[in-house]
């Protein structure tokens, strides 16, 4: 068996980066036995709700899912990890933490996400009510050089999952 | 196959938590397949550094390891955490996020825990260099009814963690 991995999915919000990962869990979890999904909002609701949306709280939310990503895959769970991960040296924090790291930037323009807005934030962000949303009004770094792209405003989110699929073959981690 | 559990090492600060999960990692792990010890001193230095030792950074450094332990317990792999959790209602919160959850109180009269003193924690509180020592300074409220206790001012950790195994039999947990 290949040794465990983390997909970690970066992305601005609405950009598909959680329907990605359920897909994955559904469609490469049974291939290779398990597949934990760990996301960015679930950590924050079930143990870090004390946490805000400053550099600082929002480092500590990366680093702790790393943690348990890593600890996950060094008990041979891979994992996946859906989180908006701003900032590109705490996504080095988080490859440095883990030992087999594939970084997918799941892109989507900030004119589609808005017009998606699962969630009702950028509408909440343009009316004032959020004074730091990524993409917005609070900085997203891209990744320069991620091991995959996966473009969500003109592909499904089934789709994206397959090319992640394809790029972990080719990758050799399955 | 049980399920996975989660055996909760709670005590003041030297009780020898850490050390019993090395043990158990060492003497059941091998039995079981894979036990993962979470610790409440490495998760600090290696994901939550900007956690201080007011009461709600403590919760959070032990709800992130209750998230932990379940996530693992999930895909599973059993897990043994060693955290002081000095707060019974924070406890309490861990052991509604986990399934099968195990507390066990490590037991040692705090004069023997400044004896001992492995970190030179108690050492330097005493000099008034560490505000707020749990067992010393700050509050620790012991389980009214964990699961499991052991002393370890008369016994090893050696024959704690042999009585960890043989009380998690008796619960039908191995």
């Amino acid at each position: 068996m290949t040794k465990a991995f983390t997909i970690w999915l970066t992305g601005i919000p609405g950009a598909g980066k959680t329907t990605i990962a359920r897909e994955l869990v559904e469609v490469l979890g049974p291939e290779i036995g398990s597949l934990a999904h760990l996301d960015g909002d679930d950590i924050r609701r079930d143990a870090l709700y004390t946490l805000g949306f400053g550099r600082e709280d929002r480092d500590t939310n990366i680093r702790v899912l790393a943690y348990v990503a890593r600890t996950l895959n060094l008990h041979g769970t891979p994992a996946v990890v859906a989180a908006i991960s701003p900032y590109a040296e705490t996504r080095l924090e988080a490859r440095k933490m883990i030992d087999q790291f594939v970084e997918v930037h799941v892109e989507c323009p900030v004119e589609v996400c808005i017009e998606r807005d699962p969630k009702g934030l950028y509408k909440r962000a343009l009316a004032g009510e959020i004074p730091n949303l990524t993409g917005l009004n609070d900085p997203y770094e891209a990744p320069l050089d991620p091991e995959i792209r996966v473009a969500t405003a003109t592909e499904s989110a089934s789709d994206s999952a397959l090319q992640i699929i394809e790029a972990l073959r080719g990758l050799g981690h399955i």
